[in-house]
């Protein structure tokens, strides 16, 4: 490692790895988002950008951009992670476009899609695709966001008509911030508590029509618009309430569960509280896609800030000496660099768990023809668990185990990386905001409006801080399950032992079930803090150790350790351990993600530079949580005082190659379109007036 | 301390006592803030909203709300310090009319007061104040922010007309980001390096007409719109250049230097540094307002997401339980509450800097005809100093040592209280928006509003990170200069040795010159570390030590300490350790400031739990550095660990106080406008459709 660069990185080459798996696909909606159509315009009024967005879906409709999930057989590609690819990057030429695609083709098409059967298919997807009907997702009600299974709406089957009847039975029940619901929608999918024969089953979805064609609503059903917000403005999000609304029995989108003509409730899933979390992960392709375009503004917001930071001087070190730029500045480095290091590690993890996901749902894409398998019994008091969206095994048309595993692993993956690289985002686009001054604040310079539309992604498709304990509880019932061998903790009794064990080993940590390890020994085995095998020891030990305590906290000795029962009864008083066991968690697996890929690169500079940036990520992670390691004996202060000298020197090695790596993501001046990041700047310092 | 109140809280005392020392000019300004036509109106364009804040300005003139500030033979008040608290509150009713306000009357017009003599203040002030000339103030340019010093525009005096000649040498002298410029604004301060008989004399400032009555800009004149901020759209914010613009030599604002009419230039303060940095010191007022409108800012989001979170429920702990209030929720409590108890620490620290305020600027005003003293020389080489306004000792009229001091240590305290109230109110408002959901994310609940006016704060009036590195190397100066006894370094060289004694001793850094106390006998030597006093020994003694080591860094000996000649070879590569040492200095005073404010406080059971919130601040600081304390040996692991484990049972404490908490602010539903806060809210959970 020196200042001076003997390394060179191959630009070409990292942006090639740095696209991953869907390369090519990335390339073509990047290419598309270059389109000045798309890109959003500065200082319209609501109204305009609505107009503007929803003429913009026409266009990707025009395009062909939007239809590679959908069947085949209906025009689509059966191309799950390719889809989610060039969504993501929508989010180039305007986040409110990206969303509004997503509630359209991503949420109201997908609900269709993957809670439908054939019928629903062919009689609706057509129309979706097209945006001839344009839809909304409504779910979240005032009163109850993430807590999806406490929803108020009612869908109550009258055998009589053969109709289900809708009902908002009070203010906190009106749908709310639904996107499409201010003004373009004509349908909606609808959440409700079906009730029929006078008994409850539970959240099902239905297909409801809410507009007629003038735009005016249907009989029964009212609603409001959400006025602004902090950003996305493009979308229309508006609250929706129903009064004896009837809709056809067949509209009940009835892949997991149905009613007969009769009044007969039947379902695939005989398990209510198994049957809700299958219901909802059919939707975690939200948080998936979200993880990806967060990070794509980061990406953006990074090379913004780094390529300004390489071309404005501010001060002269001395009298008569040449002003230093920006990025010359040692602090300047720690607030950009570190970013910088994320932004990478969060791009290679999108980029597995993107992989995870199209495995998960291209099996299921194969299945959906195939009659749902009946399952098992489960008692009905799973359905306290108080967890908005837990993960489930699998589809129950995929019958495996190996499948079971994987889909809740994709599960766990996604609801820890999307709060992770959604937080990542707003405190990139922030740092990269102040550093630029004056000239970051400049709407021109994009960096405040993305923040703007990004802020929303921390607590919608589920509530950053809701998820991450979502993710803690998994981890720390499955290794009460494990450890203790009592039997499945309640949080995930819808799954099988088998795939609870494997899934937890799979999950990357690796030496669970032993003993805390001897602190002292451990600190005096390692060697220096920023190899690779260190910083794994590190990181994994610490996530391994903090839920062996949250299970048996110190002081009360072994014999007194919890219970997979008690993790239900005493999360309240532990929330913000149980958050931080989750981001350990997300952190090692990130970090993990990284270093793959930086084995992956062949040519030597760039591995060795990309390693500096991959090992600033991991010191960093370590520092952050020095006071825990020190406390645990984990690092000595010696050690410890290594890892921000070692970080010192990593901003200093990577400082000549910032350019070059912000580079690598690719965007180009149609992308970034930013004022100060132009390839031929305006208000360039050496420009005569 | 104890989960149900057994102390309760009079919120009114409370109220008045956090109203401060300018209460009842407070409860006038937001009387007016109450107004309907005062407030802020979402979803206005641009246009619309500078055009709604250009009028509201009319109406602060005939409400006599902004001339406190000004002569009282000019219809103000001289009254600095009751000026700043009315401004402060403007924030409540718009933040861009409070900070368009604070262009016209705290800025433009404040130096023409400051900067000028009697001739500028019976010529240009009238006008000034009653807003018949809208002015900028045109220091910034495009490439020179923080670096005042090195302004490109320059100002070169022909003895044959009589005339100074304003030129814009390049693009990078623009001036920029300038309120008032875009559209408003008919005049401005132009800040420019003064230069005659062909010797540059440093920046001074001018006034210069900019447009004609029909708005157009003046012969030589040019400019542009910056267009669309993140915030703060009410105010035309834009660019100024000048092609030979010529201005009478009278409208040199000559208070600090002057050109006789054949070219001779003379100045009361020989040396050019102190020269500059004395008419620098005369805007610190900008500095201190934000502090106190960022507090506001943070003390309306507080209020809004603690009002909120203690009436919506989510999530039933058990089947058929009733589902609990989010702040009832543990990590709520940890999201909310430190902020809760970080914007009290702010507010009492304000009024403290407010008091210093008023005391140095009331002298000042009382002193404004006397002519100025002419010190003694200092060298050219202080032109070096790479800092954008170092402190001054004071104003030359005022001869004293001790308003020296008093004005030396204003200026450090406003440097170092404007960061961390500004970031404070930043991360406030952004943890509120996040514990309110998609509710946060709404305009109609203020927010993301808020928010977005206030990011730019943390960069105006002094970049945050280089005001810290300021005050940081003022400390590491004065701390080098006391124990080596080896002069003045070139930093603070334009104070006296007496000056910058006293002013050290004053700053709260009380046992400074000490040796490196023990660690592990401190840590012995201490009690609980919830006691106030072991609080203070932590925080004082971490600043402490982080001066020491930063002259005699680890590892080099005690022969290496670093001379004062040092601090302005080596601060690049020591950035980041500077910020730390301005920000513990900071944290210092505020923490020791909010401990003064519990002391007073009469009633038993408010004090107590005020007392429980500063604790909060305090042990919250010594959580947020424990490694720092440990790696020293400050505190042991187990006290490391109670600071974690008391900071949960000071949560519990504080909660069932924390509506009285906020309730004390003050603040009216016509301050507030925020529909999830309003006494009688819209969607509540209780009301049926």
């Amino acid at each position: 490692m020196a200042s001076n660069p003997p390394y060179r990185v191959n630009v070409e080459a990292l942006h090639e790895q740095l696209l991953g798996t869907w390369a090519s696909v990335r390339r073509e909606a990047r290419a598309r988002c270059a389109r000045p159509e798309l890109h959003r315009i500065e200082g319209l009024t609501a109204a305009e950008h609505r107009e503007r967005v929803f003429g913009q879906l026409k266009l990707l409709v025009e395009l062909g951009a939007v239809h590679r999930a959908f069947p085949t057989s209906l025009g689509g590609q059966d191309d799950p992670g390719g889809n989610l690819a060039a969504f993501e990057e929508l989010i180039i030429a305007d986040p409110s476009l990206q969303i509004k695609a997503g509630v359209q083709w991503g949420l109201f098409g997908a609900a269709v899609l993957h809670l439908g059967t054939s019928y629903h298919h062919a009689r609706f997807l057509p129309d979706i695709m097209s945006l001839a009907v344009p839809g909304a997702f409504a779910m979240t009600e005032t009163g109850h966001g993430s807590d999806v299974q406490s929803l108020g709406t009612t869908a109550t089957y009258d055998p009589t008509s053969r109709e289900f009847v809708i009902t908002t039975p009070s203010r906190a029940a009106w749908k709310d911030y639904i996107g499409n619901a201010a003004v373009d929608g004509t349908a909606a999918v609808v959440f409700a508590q079906l009730i029929t024969r006078g008994q409850s089953h539970g959240v099902h979805a239905l297909y409801v029509p809410i507009r007629d064609e003038s735009g005016a609503f249907l009989p029964g059903v009212g609603g409001e618009d959400n006025g602004l917000k902090g950003g996305l403005n493009g979308i229309d999000n508006g609250r929706l309430h129903f009064t004896e609304v009837r809709v056809p029995r067949r509209n009940l989108l009835n892949r997991y569960g149905d009613v007969a003509e009769d009044g007969t409730y039947s379902s695939p899933i005989e398990s209510p509280g198994r049957r809700f979390f299958t219901m909802l992960s059919t939707l975690v392709q939200g948080r998936v896609s979200l993880d990806g375009a967060a990070t794509n503004a980061a990406a953006m917001a990074i090379t913004i800030a780094v390529t300004y930071g390489n071309r404005r001087h501010q001060f002269a070190p001395g009298h008569g000496e040449d002003e230093m730029l920006l990025l010359d500045y040692q602090h300047h480095q720690r607030r950009l660099l570190p970013k910088l290091a994320a932004t990478y590690a969060h791009v290679f993890a999108h980029d597995e768990l993107l992989v995870a996901f199209d495995e998960v749902f291209s099996a299921t894409a194969a299945l959906a023809a195939a009659d749902p398998v009946v399952e098992s019994t489960d008692s009905a008091a799973e359905l306290a668990d108080p967890v908005a969206a837990g993960p489930v095994a699998a589809d129950p048309t995929v019958a495996s185990d190996d499948k079971q595993e994987q889909s809740a692993v994709l599960e766990i993956l996604a609801a820890a990386f999307k709060p992770l690289s959604t937080w990542h985002a707003l405190d990139t686009l922030q740092v990269c905001r102040e550093a630029s001054g004056g000239a970051g604040y400049l709407a021109e310079n994009r960096l405040v409006g993305l923040r703007q539309d990004l802020d929303v992604y921390a607590t919608f498709e589920g509530d950053n801080t809701v998820l991450l304990q979502l993710v803690a509880k998994q981890l720390v019932a499955g290794y009460a399950a494990l450890v203790n061998g009592i039997g499945l903790p309640r949080a995930i009794g819808h799954m099988t032992g088998v795939v609870i064990t494997n899934m937890f080993q799979e999950l990357g940590v690796r030496r669970l079930g032993q003993r805390l390890i001897d602190g002292g020994s451990l600190a005096r085995a390692m060697s220096r803090v920023q190899d690779v095998s260190t910083q794994h020891a590190l990181l994994a030990g610490r996530l391994e150790s903090m839920i062996i305590e949250f299970m048996s906290p110190p002081g009360r000795g072994s014999s007194k350790s919890r219970s997979g029962a008690d993790v239900e009864v005493f999360p309240n008083r532990h929330q913000s351990e149980l958050i931080d066991i989750a981001r350990a968690y997300g952190e090692l697996q990130v970090w993990e993600a990284f270093t793959k890929a930086v084995d992956k690169i062949e040519d030597l500079g760039t591995r060795e530079v990309v390693g500096w940036l991959r090992d600033l990520y991991g010191l960093g992670l370590l520092e952050q949580n020095l006071a825990w390691y020190l406390l645990r004996g984990r690092l000595s202060a010696q050690r410890a005082r290594a890892v921000s000298a070692h970080i010192d020197k990593l901003l200093a090695a990577l400082r000549p190659h910032a350019q070059d790596l912000v580079d690598a993501f690719g965007f180009t001046d149609d992308h970034l379109r930013a004022t100060i990041a132009a390839s031929e700047p305006r208000g360039s310092t050496h420009r005569p007036v």
